[in-house]
């Protein structure tokens, strides 16, 4: 048993975002940003990425010292236990933020007994901040800093529905036919069109607010997901595994749409191409 | 000769661009927006087009009435002449604006003796104002209203380049696998990543203010490119043909690049995949 008050959780995670988000604001302009390579040569981190980790995780140090941290630029090793974890990403989006590419955002997730039950995410770049407290809604702040209850689209087919994706690191021919073979899979059925912004979490939101209708992608991690997934169920919509059934978070990939129905349908046509590259 | 004063063109296009962001921006969260299709069934256009248009039209032609008009929703056979021709598209990225995805701008040039001489381009939604006149920089306006100095990046390697296109309305095979085997180009030359924003106008600008090294794409209009070149070249950027040489505005295509480095590697990528289609 784990006893914590899950709203001063929020208010803490949104305060750790916020004060990281002043740094990313900072330094977005700026150019000639320092910065490394991680899994790839495309695989970006920069000294901001680890200042607003340590942001964050202090911040909600503050708040509860036993709680475990799952987070992008320190803890590779990736075992989710029932401990309460926060799982974060300093900055989802990299390679935007070293471009000047306005969709960035910083990204915690809180899960317990493996679950996610909190999520917050802050763009402060278009100051955009999204939240969601498990069984309570999903709540996107306006202008006047009031959260306002957001839902996702109402829409079930294909040729009604805007989709998203990105590019993974991996730039192997097998990558890249795997995203070509499943664009050309709903562009052929008239989804009205594809956008690739360079954000999981920023395309889960827009799914949890009703501007895109789904999202998928095989590569990421946990920190890309966690806390998107409780804000686009908390929204109405549904996160499930690309090929259908329940999503397992640790997996490495998401489908994220506004309905089930529009889910099922999707997850049929992203079954098809993988089920194609396990054979081969 | 045409004797116009070419700041109080700007200061009419921006007037229009900011009264027909006031339509876009009231509708643009309306879930249920009223729409038709043009070209495909992908394709659309809705209520808030014809009326921005309006807007945008009468406002310049209170400026000027001798004026030619070469817009989207209104005049869909375009022979440029050597008059002073505004060429306005009044929502650029309809498709985003129906979903509410936030990439959607006003996009207003001005061409003489045939060519740009002045773009101006609003996106009513992140309150992002560009423009530029020939001969005298390109701006966008900061969080005080007031201009400030654009430059495009200074990057020459396709490696070090976050590059831009869309998918065609056209979803044929060779349309789509047109697209993929540019991707595939660049993406295996380890390009930081593609964005797929949904807007020309809006990757042509931010090609102009460095958050995008480069944006391409096949099957544009007229209104998707004029605007967005002025700014672009004012920024010290390129705009070309997409196989190499110069660009003729009413041909559909363009690349645009923050450098001429830049714009030849990738023009010689795109042609290789050209000349492989036109072969077929």
């Amino acid at each position: 048993m784990y006893t914590f008050d899950v709203e001063q959780a929020k208010a803490a995670a949104l305060e750790a975002a916020y004060q990281a988000g002043v740094v990313i604001r900072d330094a977005f302009s700026n150019v000639n940003k320092k910065m490394d390579t991680k899994s790839a040569v495309t695989d970006i981190v920069t000294e901001t990425d680890v200042l607003a980790e340590k942001i964050v995780i202090d911040r909600l140090k503050a708040f509860n010292s036993s709680f475990v941290f799952v987070s992008e630029e320190t803890n590779n090793k990736i075992e989710l236990t029932d401990a309460p974890t926060w799982i974060i990403d300093p900055i989802d989006g990299t390679t935007n933020f070293v471009h000047s590419f306005p969709f960035v955002a910083v990204s915690i997730g809180l899960a317990v007994n493996k679950q996610c039950v909190l999520g917050v995410v802050y763009n402060p770049i278009l100051e955009e901040t999204y939240s969601a407290i498990k069984g309570q809604g999903a709540f996107r702040k306006n202008k006047d800093g009031q959260d306002v209850k957001i839902t996702s689209s109402a829409v079930t087919e294909i040729s009604r529905s805007l989709l998203s994706t990105n590019y993974p690191y991996d730039r192997s021919t097998k990558a890249l036919n795997d995203v070509h073979e499943k664009m050309d899979a709903f562009l052929k059925q008239n989804c009205r069109g594809v956008r690739f912004t360079g954000s999981a979490v920023i395309n889960l939101v827009y799914v949890a607010s009703g501007q895109l209708e789904a999202y998928f992608e095989n590569g990421l991690q946990i920190w890309d997901i966690a806390a998107g997934k409780v804000i686009v169920e908390e929204a109405g919509g549904v996160v499930i595994d690309p090929c259908g059934g329940e999503i397992d978070i640790s997996n490495r990939r998401v489908l994220a749409a506004c309905t089930s129905d529009l889910a099922k349908q999707l997850a049929s046509g992203l079954k098809q191409v993988e089920d194609k590259y396990a054979e081969k």
